[in-house]
């Protein structure tokens, strides 16, 4: 790229020249590991390193869409390593290998993409995930909003770990890792412009650390990180497939005030409020002291606590202070799009 | 989904209800297989069926923007699933799994979405590759164009397979699959109303039938299949990987007179129009009559064709029908945008 290149063009999406150039001065230098260096169109991975008999391997995908792509606490980028990297940790797997497909619009900062693949490649490097191979598109100004990219992950799950929404049992507890709503209060504060100075930063953050010793744990039926629709869309989630309720009690939900403040602003729900950072856990009530234990001792996990039980009622409700219990839907849609 | 509503909402991207209905009545209807039907954030693989020991894992990714998202012999959702299935097929592996991450524009038709899906899971089935994973974002009116896929997929490499384009020697054989250009013309009809009454359609389709039967030959070096940027682009590719150059004889390419025609009218060469049904191949010159032979079977490769060695000389070469022979030049940029 030439200093006069200040921008994404769209021959940097063309197949040619230009794009070969960027893949070598940016994303090859960023991501730097043997599978991506190979330059073949999709990486080759050992299996025989991975996995042992009767592991399985996990597969998931998540496109990111946020808005806007720079935020308190992170950028779409490290949004979009951690957010897959989470999907894997949470079916029990070590998140091992990143795709990553970029669609740029025309017009995009050279600056800002760098930033954003820097921090792909820092938040991968620290949580021990390559990014193996990728993609590249552009579109024509007016046709994306700056940057969309898609992340697909791969990692291995032990024989021993069966993690699953139908293992869940009544009396289970229900365990949330920390304060509910940071990332979703982080950019309704920035997009809206409430010009609150509350220094609510996302909680965008791989949680595989955290969760790793869960898995020798016997009594843990069911993991996922709470993301768009915040907890409350995972409580309807367990409780569907599950075919059970689940009960909460309101005054547990750990919720920062600043956070608190921006709902009651705005008359939302922290519980409906997306996270980047949290795992909710279904656990045996014999395991909830050992998995709030195992928790706490991660600095992702310091604020875990238990906020309800698995009903045989198969209602999601909310008890309340004074003992009244309502139920609690799940809105038709969530307070923010784009929040991720 | 009531029949009121018949584009796509932003609540469809929400994690609520309205997003919940859609995956249920839409995705998991058409891509149906015990994966998905899991309704985990991500699917869990059995790698006892799927590999011996010493077997490689292929992963890859693209990204598919292609406007118009309607064509002749497609649309974007068998081209997600053919793309991604062949960069595959390439690699020697046999395509299993796909992730799929749609980004869908506010008011995007529900009927063209619902199409778009339903090509995607017949495309799938007809190749025995399951869509195992998912995730939808939808983004406001302008902020994409209609619809983007990505698409991440799987596949396992068998042990003997070592096909790369590292592997290529001096007095190798060049070959192709079939006529060059086919989907580039056809999108480039469409696109700028050239008005031209063709039947030029996109090769759009899963190559792997064709590519299987030469894993088990020797003297296959390496695969690509012609996307973007056309078979001059893979040209390169090897090139630059090998170090080598190549020669190409300009009267043996094979090109549809159709397709021909569009190139003439507007100055292009069918060398840098893209394929999605097409694979170059560069194979020793023992191994040509057979790969020939084996391409030759399919319907997929019946115009298969050695188009040029590869030479000591590391440039890409093109020798014209006067024996006058002119380098090959990367165009700094391909002469149309999203064609994939």
């Amino acid at each position: 790229m030439s200093d006069r290149q200040q921008v994404v063009t769209m021959a940097h999406g063309s197949g040619g020249r230009a794009m070969q150039q960027m893949i070598e001065q940016m994303f090859l230098r960023a991501f730097d590991n043997p599978w991506l260096n190979e330059r073949e169109d999709g990486a080759r991975l050992s299996l025989a390193g991975l996995s042992a008999r009767g592991d399985r391997l996990a597969f998931t995908t998540d496109s990111y869409v946020i808005d806007p792509i720079f935020f308190p606490g992170g950028n779409i980028g490290k949004l979009a390593v951690c957010g897959t990297a989470n999907d894997l940790a949470v079916s029990g797997a070590t998140p091992a290998y990143l795709s990553c497909g970029f669609i740029l619009e025309e017009g995009l900062a050279l600056d800002d993409l760098q930033k954003i693949v820097s921090a792909m490649a820092q938040t991968a490097k620290d949580a021990g995930i390559a990014i193996v191979t990728g993609d590249t598109k552009v579109v024509q100004r007016g046709a994306a909003d700056k940057i969309f990219i898609n992340t697909a992950g791969i990692g291995v799950i032990p024989t021993a770990v069966n993690w699953a929404a139908g293992t869940i049992k009544v009396g289970d507890k229900v365990i949330v890792s920390g304060t509910l709503g940071d990332h979703g209060a982080a950019i309704l504060n920035l997009r809206e412009n409430l010009g609150m100075e509350l220094g609510v930063e996302s909680d965008c953050a791989v949680l595989a650390p955290m969760i790793a010793p869960l898995r020798s744990l016997a009594g843990v039926h069911a993991l996922r990180d709470a993301t768009r629709g915040g907890v409350n869309a995972i409580l309807h989630e367990f409780s569907a497939a599950s075919g059970f309720g689940i009960s909460i009690d309101e005054t547990t939900l750990p919720v920062k005030p600043a956070v608190r403040g921006i709902c009651e602003l705005l008359g939302l729900e922290p519980i409906n409020f997306a996270n980047e950072g949290k795992i909710v856990a279904v656990v045996s009530a014999q395991a909830e002291e050992k998995v709030l234990s195992l928790l706490r001792n991660s600095p992702l996990g310091a604020d875990a606590v238990t906020i309800g039980e698995v009903t045989l009622n198969p209602q999601v409700c909310l008890r309340g202070a004074l003992g009244v219990s309502r139920q609690l839907m799940l809105p038709h849609t969530e307070p923010l799009p784009r929040i991720c």
